[in-house]
């Protein structure tokens, strides 16, 4: 085998320096075809790295053609150059094809072990079976009774538009009108339009550090200089914001992943800020439709007098992200330019799901929904609280946070190293669950993060008993 | 009202610099709020333009918040400054966001006339009455039986790229497998994915012209340089195309909008330049789903022996633009790039259409419906190729194509500045047409474009008849 380096590598970028090195071994001829990669727990334990980071690098190496998995056997080096893997056999003599700009994998896609994951903790994932099945299917078919339209508004469907003004205002006091609407492809592709709009390559985008990665990579892809902001008790550090700033992501109503809710007085200071440096905040509203603690505080839409604050919603948290829509409430003229733009990426959203969500919200359904879920989230919550806080008392765990809001909360274990490793065990154990380390920019500890949108609260205790015995 | 200035500026950039002009003096304070912008048919009759040129303006400066519409009334500056029109109330004290880059506005939109239209002849359309309703139907209610699942693959469906791959196979002898085929929103999508992956700024990528305009925009908007060649009876003309282009990208099937099929020999010498030059076609295989004459030629991508080529389809032409959904057939590592772009764009495909699609085309219900729509389709045709040979031979047009594919053709007029005036006057007597000229990059004469996806036989009737009077 080869010697790999990755001695003072921080841990955000060892990932990518393992495949750089063995994609070079292999390129070079060092590995050569047929030879088999170590197994991922051997090179865990050699390099002193998470087991998951060695399976995301071979994933990435098998999806690139670098390597081959076999079935029961492991991970086998392809015969790259020649062509003769399996990637190529269907184009004789491709030519490898030039990139660009090489885009990192989303290591939040864990590799599913045979047989599935005997329980379930990663987060942004509504629980599916609790999905409003028949009254869907009933605002479904009534939109299919008709053809579809040719072209519809690029901006999206005018009742849907008017239903997401008439509930944000409802819900969330944001005030919102049919031309201050736009309908997005979810949070990401909202990101991704603004990013478009409002940044000129070089400009800096400040981020939430830790935060949810492909927000920031959705920036940088678009030139943007990411600027990470550490998050406090009170949410984003504002004075560590830089001066030239030109846009904020936040997401005030529970920070992604730490769970902070952004203080009032720290909203003041941010609205303050983008005032008087002309900067746009754009606010990810993330999780505020289940909320378990106090009042909610006002969402910067609301507070912001000067037309500076974008808000951002999806449905993905709620009923499912695979619809892929969410909306952006922003002024008359920068939804005029979004629209534009949104026209260029992949000219207007769908019908069809545009069609029944409005009849959803439309007929109250939306909100009957939240309801219902909201009442069985909180049990869950409230239940996985409980049992935290035993860990803690009896010397488990150092801490955890108490989700005011949202579908998962962050632990903190005894000793600053240990997340990684407790994951790990948990993992092989068929349990899937994560660390913060996918969402941090500077090099600090790592918290385990624990879903429980789609976990049962027997399948929270017996994975709580692992969390217990993996330390 | 003020003077406005044209000489000079070429064809295609009289609409921007109109607006820039008239935005100007609103902006500067010689338009003045209330103030009335003058008739359009007086202003286009003033400046020598179309009529259609000024309703384009018109309608951004509205929709940027410049101007308001008053019903039966006229079009009227507003307060821009104090934010007192309509737009901003809804935001006081809104300041104007300051945008990036700015994008003009997409001209096929006609303003529809109160009342609609009475004949459409718009391409890109197919007929909504001809969406195989019950089918879908069918497919859809067995999809909404579960519950839609949590993400999915950035990629799409794997039920549907193995479905599309058997179906390029098929019907186009285009080699693919699960593997190879990334679903997208519709060709646009695809473009904007390829242009991410494929494109540094700088980077000149060569377009037909005339050509689709929102492709070359899809591509300038991720810095590339966009290089126009001309398009003769052949197709693109290769030779033209310069020494450092990155990606070319041709409608050999069926070219849009002049209806040209690429010859043979003009692609063998395309996919010649690819393979010495190291540049990517890329292949919208634009309406190769309905052909009227000849044997079809084969794909480039068939012919293409170096993994060069991306093949580009849709399904927005044959079903519906509103469904938001294409394809690309690409080299497997070109796939896993382009993978990770969608992931940062807007994750993955929404889920239930695409689950529904993929039984559309495997319960064979796809080729059902291009069969009947395609003898449909060809009754339009036959019939409208007949009448405008009549028109030729009594001198009334000059030429027209003879469609071998799709749903629109081409007509030249007498005279080459004949045809804006006369899709004015059609359009004045309640027909939606076009001409090429949002198409061209180089000014030169204009074609009146007649799509029949949307106009039954006496209707086309009816429309050559004001064309007839129209000249």
């Amino acid at each position: 085998m080869i010697d790999l380096f990755l001695d003072g590598v921080p841990i955000r970028g060892r990932s990518a320096a393992l495949f750089d090195q063995l994609r070079a071994a292999i390129v070079e001829g060092r590995l050569r075809p047929g030879d088999q990669l170590p197994p991922s727990r051997d090179l865990a334990d050699e390099l002193g790295v998470a087991r998951s980071t060695i399976a995301t690098v071979y994933a990435r190496l098998v999806g690139e053609g670098y390597a081959e998995g076999r079935v029961g056997d492991g991970t086998f080096v392809t015969d790259y150059h020649t062509g003769s893997n399996k990637r190529t056999q269907a184009q004789a003599g491709t030519h490898s094809v030039r990139i660009a700009r090489h885009i990192p994998p989303w290591a939040d896609t864990l590799t599913t072990p045979p047989g599935g994951w005997r329980i379930d903790l990663r987060t942004g994932r509504p629980d599916p079976s609790l999905f409003p099945v028949v009254d869907w299917r009933r605002c479904a078919t009534a939109a299919l009774d008709r053809p579809p339209p040719g072209y519809g508004e690029p901006a999206g469907l005018p009742e849907l538009r008017n239903a997401i003004a008439a509930w944000v205002s409802r819900s969330r006091g944001v005030q919102a009108t049919y031309d201050t609407v736009l309908i997005t492809a979810g949070a990401q592709g909202a990101c991704d339009l603004l990013a478009r709009a409002l940044i000129v390559p070089g400009d800096t985008v400040a981020v939430e550090d830790p935060g949810y990665a492909p927000t920031r990579q959705a920036f940088a892809q678009h030139g943007a200089k990411i600027a990470a902001i550490a998050v406090d008790a009170d949410g984003i550090d504002v004075i560590q914001i830089p001066r030239s700033t030109r846009a904020v992501i936040v997401t005030p109503s529970h920070q992604s992943p730490t769970g902070v809710v952004m203080s009032g007085a720290r909203r003041r200071q941010l609205l303050a800020l983008a005032r008087t440096r002309d900067l746009m905040i754009i606010e990810d509203d993330y999780d505020t439709e289940y909320r378990y603690v106090e009042r909610p505080l006002e969402p910067l839409h609301r507070l912001d007098t000067h037309g500076r604050v974008v808000y951002v919603g999806s449905f993905s948290k709620t009923l499912s992200p695979s619809l892929r829509l969410g909306f952006i409430v922003a002024p008359a003229d920068l939804i005029a330019e979004l629209t534009r733009v949104r026209h260029l990426v992949d000219v207007q959203p769908p019908h069809m799901t545009q069609a029944t969500l409005a009849a959803f919200i439309a007929s109250g359904g939306f909100e009957r929904h939240l309801r219902r879920t909201g009442r069985i989230y909180r049990s869950r919550r409230d239940h996985l609280i409980a049992a935290l806080d035993r860990l803690r008392r009896n010397g488990t765990i150092e801490s955890f946070d108490q989700c005011p809001a949202g579908l998962h909360l962050t632990v903190q274990l005894l000793r600053g190293d240990q997340a990684a490793r407790v994951a790990d065990r948990m993992q092989a154990a068929g349990i899937a669950i994560m660390t913060t380390a996918e969402h941090h920019v500077a090099d600090r500890a790592l918290d385990l993060v624990i879903g429980f949108g789609l976990a049962s609260i027997q399948q929270l205790d017996q994975a709580l008993d692992a969390l217990a015995k993996s330390g």
